[in-house]
């Protein structure tokens, strides 16, 4: 398969996942530990006999704390890079190694000492693919540990405690009543000239069986602290300083507010990118550039 | 319930549970941070104007860096300690506040801020009640991510990762053959005097949804190291270095051996403890009492 790609050299699409609390975050910064610095460092570090060191384009670009359990990113090689990788695998002695496992292993042998990021899987992407454009959907999880629930000092690293009991049905209620295409403006940091509509598909709250409060949120996509605030809206919900109308009616104001909180990072999980069949990849890439186009944004 | 207990002081029964990676175990030691160590420094704190300061009796004595979700502990209480608590409970206005819930309550505050240590209940134990002795069983869990598994990077704190595929279907059967009333010197670091006469009441291992080996396993009580080295010896069979009848062969053989690796603290979690009905608590003590006073070791 895709034996072309390779003599091109390849697309390779890289299936990931961290702990966000070690990370400001994925973007790369100067003179601070992101999961986009680690990764790049360690790709320059395998390719550095045969450059360019290649970068990093990811679908869900997550703040600082934000943790990942399945983020995805590509990356292109040239086929010098792709032949490197085959010789590695063959040099390990036995059944010569598939050269995307042979970047998977590396990539964790270098970046994932500490453990807090993993590559799950490296793969040759389909035709077409792009992290970033061909993604049709993000998918997050909250968890927050109210009064009612059990508080698991093993699960603090990605749940939020409060001392509130909080009335998960109101939630669910608000938490249903925003589905929908929208202009999400007042749950949105603003970003100069960046539209804020999206199309929240689902948007539900249940209790795990430790009474935790898991939010589950997916879109096309996110803006910028979106996921927070949403979840920071049912939160004065259930807590009753805010009706379970009033999530609704301050989108529909349009407006940012301080009737709720923005909720901290570390109970905000990326869970999982949606992509369309192969066939399907290129042409979605393409429209969503288009789109991006027509906005002002970009 | 209990009342002339309280009128005498009482006995309170704690359900708690840590994360032992910031921990030198459970039992207090100077000049290192272990779980009995903070608790008791909270109760000192607590308790300084109606002294004594309570002391902690535990179920299972963890070692350096072992989990607990449900471990048990009781500490008595004077009726001045108990009245303390009642007067906490009312200054907070509104419904008084049960003592035990007030205990509950402070210990978090003052020994729980870093989240790695929580109470999850405090209550008045019945007669006949002593966390050590009454138990009638502990139960473990032992979290192995192989080469076919996921590695989560957020339950690395839980979880022990190798690069070995195992089979688990011949693990499972040496756990299997190793369930029955025996001595397992072969599997404990020794101590002194002490018996290492136990019944281990089961031991399975499974591949949960992520493809995580996990072993759980009863015994009336574990030595010293005894559910590491059990869960090494079946690592060694799922990794081809033992035959699944090996574990069994060497407990028969009765001495210590290199032949398996004791696995490190970090993947283990005393995850529940069991006690007889409440008519039994007493009488259950007083057994264990008796036969650790024919044991030489006590």
């Amino acid at each position: 398969m895709a034996g072309e790609q390779i003599d091109d050299g390849a697309r390779i699409r890289l299936d990931l996942a961290y702990d966000g609390a070690g990370f400001s975050g994925w973007a790369r910064q100067p003179d601070t530990r992101t999961v986009q610095g680690e990764l790049e460092a360690a790709l320059a570090t395998l390719f550095r006999r045969v450059p360019p060191a290649p970068a990093l384009v990811v679908a869900g670009r997550t703040d600082a704390g934000v943790h990942a359990a399945g983020q995805v990113a590509h990356l292109d090689l040239t086929s010098e890079q792709w032949a490197h990788l085959r010789r590695l695998g063959v040099s390990r002695g036995g059944d010569p190694e598939d050269p995307a496992s042979v970047l998977a292993r590396k990539l964790n042998g270098l970046a994932g000492r500490a453990r807090d990021v993993r590559v799950h899987r490296a793969s040759i992407a389909p035709d077409g693919f792009d992290a970033r454009f061909s993604a049709v959907w993000r998918r997050y999880e909250y968890r927050i540990a109210d009064a009612l629930a059990t508080k698991d000092p093993l699960q603090r690293s990605r749940t939020v405690w409060t001392t509130d009991p909080l009335d998960v049905d109101a939630m669910a209620a608000a938490a249903a009543s925003l589905v929908g295409l929208a202009d999400w403006a007042a749950y949105c940091r603003p970003r100069p000239d960046a539209t804020t509509i999206r199309e929240l598909q689902s948007f539900t709250w249940h209790r795990d069986e430790q009474g935790v409060l898991v939010a589950r949120l997916q879109a096309d996509a996110f803006c910028h602290s979106m996921v927070r605030a949403l979840v920071g809206a049912c939160a004065a919900v259930g807590s009753r300083r805010l009706d379970a109308g009033d999530p609704l009616a301050l989108r529909e104001a349009g407006s940012r507010t301080s009737a709720f909180a923005v909720m901290p990072a570390d109970g905000l999980v990326l869970v999982e990118v949606g992509y369309p069949e192969d066939a399907q990849l290129a042409a979605r890439a393409q429209r969503t550039r288009e789109r991006r186009s027509l906005d002002p944004a970009s």
